[in-house]
Formats: structure tokens, sequence, C-alpha cells
């Protein structure tokens, strides 16, 4: 909300620091407004940068690169669009380095520097299925806790839905929901916006209220190429803490639901990986699982999920819900189809949603708004 | 903790995703680890920059800056240090831009672009005060809460001590901790690490326990100039907000002591104008008053502070503690001694940390290490 009425309506963002102010001085660099979003939707990105020989801009609103251009005080500008309505990443290329809008506050950061990026937000002039509205409100919870099986101190993110607090007599379903590759614990919440999607699902009926879980879902170090198996390592090791640490804190901290019929596991991109290999491999844990631009890994579909489709009627009896999604110009779609194909092979129930979108927050935002109301 | 591990041990922090990883990929840009901190805690950064003329450094670590020299590849790099075990924010200036290190995951942001750095941990080859050990935690929560006093939804971030939801009978001490102008309500967590030194003086036996509040502490948008009377109106209605929303929701939502010697205000720079302003001028809701590095506007003092030093016998009976520091290299150095100075000869009791240290956060955990152990 505040990240809306800060971006979409341009007040002087910069550079006229309260600091200042305190002490009555006046700011030393000019003010540069960007991005700067018009009535009719079209943005004015700029950057002052008299010394550099060439400025690009990329973005997820747009395919490919522009150039800004020069004017004679060395302000660099491009205005594009109109853009529909969403919240988009975009970077600046200046001379060589990709870098962020130095006069934007909204940064998305994550576990490793591939994952930096600006944030424009273009309202649509009523708020979205994402946006803060005046209905109740859940909580974001963030835990510091001792992973015995990583032999370390990490955070989670826990969602607990409105009224979680004064009702204590209930019990709650459960959600486990697992970010992508360089990103954190903290994504989902930032910038997936999931307590807000949910808050709003539940104001509207749409959802049964659950708490959600999300861990920081790396085994390995981010970033590092992991040790002998890969992803698959990964995996493994992330699992462990999943299963043995996280699952116990979470039941041991929170009123939920401790069996199967009322926990869901799910995540996106390399999550998505994780939930799925992690969710189907035990159906005695998870009810309910979901796998958004998932890293499917194509070509161990047999080795993967081989106990799985042992048991056919077993599984379709078990699983309540397994819903795949991906976006048709996500590099990723291949190997989703080719995993519903394999599914529909093995006569295992689920369901495919091939949408449009590439391989972004835009995309998961709508596939947790359309998850959500089908678990529990 | 985890920061520490990333930055300290300088693994192949960059380029190479997992989503890459995932699908089999190689990752296209080379490898570039910058911050690298040496075991002699000397410190290399470094830019693949081919294009760019001038790379120049700045940091909280070092006074002025530093020009990189370019290699044949064009990167760009820079060893200094050793530097002593802490946290500090720094920026590249690329061809007159200032801006972040692109292969340093760890950016600080906040409310403006005027707060965005890269983040620097240097450790000391044990944990810090400020660090992640194992000991028991408490918890961060963000809320989401309607402002009725600014008309706005806006969120709000709590720490909670260990075992605070188990104890459900205990009611605690509650502290008003506020941020610095150009941040935000996320501030003393993510940078201040509020929730750790709290934990580790608790795990210590040297502080009570005790619920932080921390709100977002803007009345006016952040980085716009105020309307009327600059900071006083934000603060005027800064304080709206706190006394009529926050601590209403605060005493709902949470098992604090509702009387004023349980209760306690603090701020740092703009927030510690408004600690000051706020919590001298309502010794009936606080008891306990601090101000780090405080935006004392000098030229008011017997305007904003007559109230208090009115009635001498009643503030020095009600006020069970007022503790200012300031650090000799902050350029807020000189107002923060007026003003003690200013209560000294009004016969106010009251506590003048002079320390080492500018305008950062360095100083402002120490102070809160040190402040803490003080309250209730």
């Amino acid at each position: 909300m505040r990240a809306r009425v800060l971006v979409a309506s341009c007040i002087l963002l910069a550079l006229w620091t309260s600091f200042g102010w305190a002490q009555g001085r006046a700011a030393a660099p000019p003010q540069v407004r960007s991005p700067e979003v018009g009535a009719d939707r079209r943005v004015t990105f700029r950057v002052m940068a008299p010394g550099a020989t060439e400025v690009i801009l990329t973005g997820e609103f747009m395919t490919g690169s522009k150039p800004l251009e020069k004017n004679s005080q060395g302000l660099w500008s491009i205005t594009i669009g109109p853009i529909e309505p969403e919240i988009y990443n975009y970077n600046f290329t200046i001379d060589g380095v990709r870098t962020i809008d130095p006069n934007n506050p909204h940064v998305k950061t994550g576990s490793t520097p591939s994952t930096i990026a600006s944030i424009l937000e273009v309202g649509a002039g009523h708020p979205a299925f994402y946006d803060a509205q005046p209905v109740p409100h859940g909580e974001i919870r963030t835990h510091w806790y001792e992973s015995k099986a990583l032999n370390t101190v990490r955070r989670l993110t826990v969602y607990t839905p409105p009224g979680y607090d004064r009702d204590t007599r209930t019990r709650y379903p459960v959600l486990y929901l697992f970010h992508g590759a360089n990103a954190d614990e903290t994504a989902w919440a930032r910038f997936g916006h999931v307590n807000l999607i949910l808050d709003n699902l539940l104001a509207a009926g749409k959802a049964k209220p659950f708490v959600v879980v999300m861990p920081f879902g790396y085994g390995v170090e981010p970033g590092s190429p992991p040790p002998g198996g890969g992803a698959s390592s990964n995996t493994a090791l992330f699992s462990r803490d999943l299963l043995e640490d996280v699952i116990p804190f979470v039941g041991s901290h929170y009123r939920v639901l401790g069996d199967r019929d009322h926990r869901a596991i799910a995540g996106l991109s390399m999550g998505g990986g994780e939930s799925l290999e992690i969710g189907l491999s035990h159906p005695e844990l998870f009810g309910y699982v979901g796998g958004f631009s998932a890293a499917v890994r194509a070509a161990n579909l047999q080795q993967t999920f081989g106990g799985l489709t042992a048991d056919l009627r077993s599984a379709n009896k078990k699983l309540h819900l397994l819903w795949i999604g991906c976006g048709t110009d996500d590099s990723l779609f291949a190997a989703n189809q080719g995993f519903s194909k394999f599914l529909e092979a093995a006569n295992i129930q689920h369901v495919f949603r091939q949408s449009d979108g590439a391989h972004t927050w835009m995309v998961w935002r709508r596939y947790l708004n359309q998850f959500a109301p089908l678990l529990f």
C-alpha cells in the first residue's frame, strides 16, 4: 500500500533527507524522479549520469532491453508503456554494469546478488488482489530456530490468519510454502504478498483460514555449486531440515492440525521442485501438493516419482490435490508439461494449469490466489 | 548468522544460479567475489566494469573515498584494512552514479533511496553481541493495521521475548522504539538486530524481558518536504498515530503492562527527536525515555521541553530514566550536548553518554545494548 503510494504518486522521492531537514540543511544532489508513473500508465525512468556513455533498461514489463537517452545536463531518461497494472522488476545497465535504479527505494533482494532488482508498481486505480485493503489482517512472524539437521541458526517466516491470537482454541491446517533459487524465507511475504492475498481471500469468503510456514529453502549455500548430486543433494539436505526441525518446531509453537489431511506443501521454481519431490514421496505427511513453475528435473521423473506411480490406487486416494502450474513463456514450461504427461500416463489425478506469463512473481502471486481456495 | 557466513567466508556468491542448475545450464556472467574478507580482516572489493572510466568506494569503515584500479580484463578492485569486526555500509560510485556492489546480496534499503547501500560484515571469529547465538530466541512479528489517525493501512514490527507464547499469564513491560529518517519499521530488526541483542542480553541475565514495538515513524511522506512546520509537523502527525492507534493496538493484541512505570520510549536520529518530544511531553504515559543520536532541534529547546522543566520535582520523580547518547563524530553531537546542558541547567536528572562514533548503526546497536539493561 505504502509502496504503491510512494511509487505511483511519485512524490519527491529522492534526496532531500529528513536528517538534513532536522538540521535545516539543504540536500546536495538534484532531485530525480524515477520511476514516474503517469495517469496514462506510461512510465518514465531517469538517472543522472553525466559521466556515463550508455544506460540500458531491462524489465519484466517488456521483452529485451531499451537504451535511455541523455540530455545536455547528463540526465538519462526513457518513457515506455502504457504498462498493465502489476508489480514488476527492472534494472539499469550503466556502462556495462547491471544495477538498480538509484532513485527508487524499492529494491528486491535475496540470498544471491542475481536477484537484486528495482521494483515498479503500477496501480489500476483500485486495489489488486495482492494489495493491502481495509479487511482483517493476519500476521507475519519471524522465528530464529536451531536447525539440528544443518547445525545452524536460521530463520523461518510464518503467516497466521486474522484472529489466530484471539481464538485460542481453534487448531488450523498448515501450508508449507517454499521460495525459489537465489531468494530467501522472506520472499513470499515481501514479493509474493502471501499475507495480503490470503487476507483478501478470507475476507471474501473464498478460502479457509490456515497457517503458512515459509522456511529458508536451501540445504547448501545459495549460489554455490551443490556438493555431489546437484539439486537432488540440496533437496535431500533441505528435506532433513524441514522434516526433522521445521515441522516439529511448528507443531510445538503453533496451534496446527498435525495430520496429512490438514497439511499442504507447495513452492515455486527450485521450491516447486522441492515441494513435489518431498511432498509426493511423503504421502503420509502431505495431502495437498503444489508446484508453481517448478524446477522439475525432466530426465529423472521415473526415478524421483516412481514410488508415487507404483501404488496408483493409494496415490489417488491419498492425494486430495496435486496442482501444477507453469507459464507458457517460462523456460520450465516443457519440463512441467512433460511432468503432467508423465502423471497422466500413470493415471495420477492432478491439475495442470497452463497459464500466460514467464518465470515471475506476477505468475506466482496469481497461482497462490488460485491454489489457496482449493486447500482443506 | 547466515549473513556472516555468506559474506565472511566468501563462497562463490555470484552468478551461478540454481535456476540454471536445475536445468543443467551454465551461468553466463563471470564469477566476481565482492566483498572478500581475508583471514587478516583485509577486505577486497571488486566489480567487473570494462566500459567504466572511474569506480570509487565509500564506506563506514573509512573516511572519505578511494578509487578502485582496473586490470586488463576490466575488473576493478581495491584491498583495504584490516577492518575492525563490525557491520558496515558501503557504496560504489561508477562513472558518477552512486550504487551498490552488484556482487553482494546484502543490501540496506529503507523508505527513500538515500539509504540504499551494500552491507559488509566482518567477523571477529566469535559471535558479537548482535549476532545470532544458540540461546533462546524471541520473535519478530509484523502487523498490518489501520491507522485511523493517518487514514491508511501501515505496518508495525513487534519483538516478543523468548517464551512469550508459552507463558500465557505473564504481562510484559514494553519499549516503543523508533527508526531514523529514510528508514522504515523494519530497520531496527534488519539492521539494528534488536531481537538478537535482546535475546543475548536475556540469556546472560543482563536485562528483563520486555516487548518492543517498532512503528513506521513517519506522519508525512518520507523524503517529501514536510507540510508547514517541518519536523515538528511530522512529529505531531506521527504522535497521533502512536497514541491513538499503535498503543491501543498493542494493548489489545499483546499481554503488555499498561502503566507508565512499565512503558519506555526511545529512538534514533529523527526517531530520537520523536521519542524525546513525545516521551517528555507525556510523563503520564512514559517512565523511561531514550534518544540515540537524536535529531534534537537545538533552537527550540525551551519551546519543546518547557513543560518538562516547569515542574522539576514532578519530572525527576516521574522519569525513571532519561538517557541521551551521541557519538563525538556525529554532526548532531553539538545539538545533543546542548540538550544535555539545557537539562543540566534545569536540574533534570539524565544520563548523557558521549561515545565514539558517527551517525551509524554501529553506534545505535551499542546504545541499545547499553540502554536495554537499564529498563524496568
